[in-house]
């Protein structure tokens, strides 16, 4: 077991047992020993469900089996292994997916295809399938509404802590209530669905719309965070709706009703994802990039991603140092519109660099007061548009260093 | 002075003497104590010259003034300091170029805007404009047709060592040399001219002919090699033709007659692509990625620089390990058109995996064995055209952390 992130939340919340879901976990000695290595999600009849995958061209055999299933929009059972991530298997690995759906829904009295899959380890290693498939009785016989926080530890890789989180809104009076939980730690990179995410909900919301409401809000949450830059091949959000709520059934996104649930799923997503930037691999500081100023939103993502993806900045920001002219050169390599004679950086809110040089009179001393914190926040003004976008990083240091090099052995 | 790179060749090169340059070294105090950090080369008239620089949104105030000089074609003079960048530096920054470019055609006899100025080190300070007006006469005054090693040692700041080549080739039966020097360590990014680069000839190539030349050659040079994927905001590549051979003036880049030149200069700009990435920040090997079977040259190009600047990748080559499985990641997050089933991979010419899978009986003691050692290859084929391309690129180790936590300091 890894060293605990510093970034660690002092506890793993109290999530609530959420009418139609139950989970498992369950110890099948895949790679690791003495610990939870898979995790099963029983949902009931009639949960819709949203999904979206890493933009990987080398996909898991997990997540081309998930892409093919979602358009049919129901999930009735969720199985996921760690310790080995069925990537580039080949036919074995397609097998070993196969055979997964279809014990599952024989145990859970389903169609295959309503069965989610997705592994989370080692790349090229041919998943023991027989120990999977040998786990799954007890794990689905066991499945109960609390157990998520094992759940969320059954699923964790390097991470050094379980990440949940949990909110409620109201959807026509009636209270509905919103449970995640996520695993991610290294191989953490923007611009798809990061990392494996579990979210789920009581609330009657169609799958379309459910769909709709999940990708918008992942390019805020997930898709703006970054550890390392490297895109997962087995990156899967999926959000279910049970339907348990006793509201009437949401058919669009843009229903007015799910304005409450719209801010509760984005703070159950936005929650989620900065766990994931707290547990980065050697990660010893938080930081949040804000970008202003960009010609389009997505604009200002790219240059915050630039700036959270840059080796230098990461370096410079493990080491306390205020070293601002990294922050000029990511913004520069973004390949984003920028104007050096416009752009604003501010640290901890205090401005440093404006009009194509720094402020006069600047005073480093402040700064670096505030690059010794465990959360650092900078503020870039780019100066040409209303673009913004908030990402979300770590550091790079020594640690990401050792566990890479040591992750397999 | 930082440890010697492990993977720095054996010695600095003999660069003969090149009819029409000479060149100096002095030591200003401008960052560094007790060595060289201003470089200045004198070129005779009729100098024809070609350039390439960054393609960062947030250059410094020396590119902006190259670019300007540029469209002129002519060369008479190049001042480079090391230990400040002059990049953010506002209206200061530019005074001090102006300034330069000034005193140094004054002491050349030349126009201002034949003076070429690049500065190297800390972004974001406003450079010491008196030390380096000061030390500009004396150097100038001992500008001689020696001194490449001192000119190349002049403008290293975090480099271990100097990086110098020279080939000779025949024009019309005349025999012309090529002589460069380079420095970069870090912040080498593919995409864009990288670093410090300066090579020239006694060659005589009209301007336009030799921008071809260099364009095009930096390509499959400068631009396919990455240490940490940072896009500097001064990266300059110059060509120098002094026209001093005794052949007849070559004005079309697609003449026949520049067949060895093409050869020649090829040579030299791998040769000291090569050496920056042997002196990349805390690199201890050195990687050939060969690309081949991508849709385009530059499709493949780009694929080499995914696997080439993911840190998952470099940290797996620090440490020895055939981790492979993180090259089919980063093939698969390069945003080119790769096909998991169809990709292929190789080690040190051993054979890996193919059709989505390790190939049968796959052995890893002889992949582990080869990524002992220094030099390491990989061979990449995406199995869907005729693109290739070659990157190269180094691991990622402690010292990269170490060395960019506390360069500033």
């Amino acid at each position: 077991m890894p060293m605990l992130s510093p970034l660690a939340p002092a506890r793993f919340p109290h999530l609530p047992p959420l009418s139609g879901v139950k989970l498992a976990s369950a110890a099948c000695g895949i790679r690791y020993q003495g610990r939870d290595d898979l995790m099963v999600a029983v949902l009931d009849p009639g949960t819709a469900v949203a999904g979206v995958f890493t933009r990987s061209q080398t996909p898991g055999a997990p997540v081309d089996w998930c892409r093919k299933c979602l358009p049919h929009r129901i999930a009735r059972a969720i199985v996921v292994n760690s310790g080995n991530s069925n990537v580039f298997t080949g036919r074995a690995g397609r097998k070993v997916v196969e055979a997964t759906a279809k014990t599952a829904a024989k145990l859970v009295k389903c169609r295959p295809d309503e069965v989610y899959i997705a592994s989370t380890g080692v790349i090229g290693e041919p998943p023991p399938a027989e120990k999977i498939l040998a786990g799954l009785p007890g794990a689905f016989a066991e499945a109960s509404p609390g157990h998520w926080p094992q759940a969320a530890r059954a699923i964790m890789t390097t991470d050094t802590f379980p990440k949940g989180a949990t909110k409620t809104a109201k959807i026509d009076g009636v209270t509905v209530t919103i449970n995640g939980f996520a695993k991610g730690s290294g191989m953490i990179a923007p611009d798809m669905a990061t990392m494996l995410v579990y979210l789920f909900t009581d609330a009657a919301i169609a799958a379309p719309a459910l769909q709709r409401l999940l990708t918008d809000t992942n390019e805020i949450s997930f898709n703006s965070i970054t550890v390392d830059g490297d895109t997962s091949t087995s990156d899967t959000v999926l959000l279910c709706a049970t339907g348990k709520a006793p509201h009437k059934k949401v058919t669009r996104a843009a229903d007015p009703r799910l304005k409450g649930f719209k801010a509760a799923l984005e703070a159950v997503m936005v929650d989620l994802a900065q766990q994931v930037v707290r547990d980065g691999e050697g990660a010893e500081k938080f930081i949040a990039i804000e970008v202003k100023g960009a010609v389009s939103d997505l604009s200002a993502r790219r240059i915050g991603l630039a700036i959270g993806n840059s080796p230098l900045v990461k370096t410079a920001l493990a080491a306390n140092d205020a070293n601002w002219g990294r922050i000029v050169m990511a913004v520069g390599k973004a390949g984003e519109k920028a104007d050096r004679d416009r752009l604003k950086i501010s640290v901890g809110g205090i401005k440093i660099a404006e009009k194509g040089g720094p402020v006069p009179g600047y005073d480093e001393a402040p700064v670096t007061e505030h690059m010794k914190g465990r959360e650092i926040s900078m503020q870039i003004d780019i100066g040409l548009g209303k673009g913004r976008a908030t990402v979300w990083t770590c550091d790079l240091t020594h640690r990401y260093i050792d566990i890479n090099g040591s992750y397999r052995s």
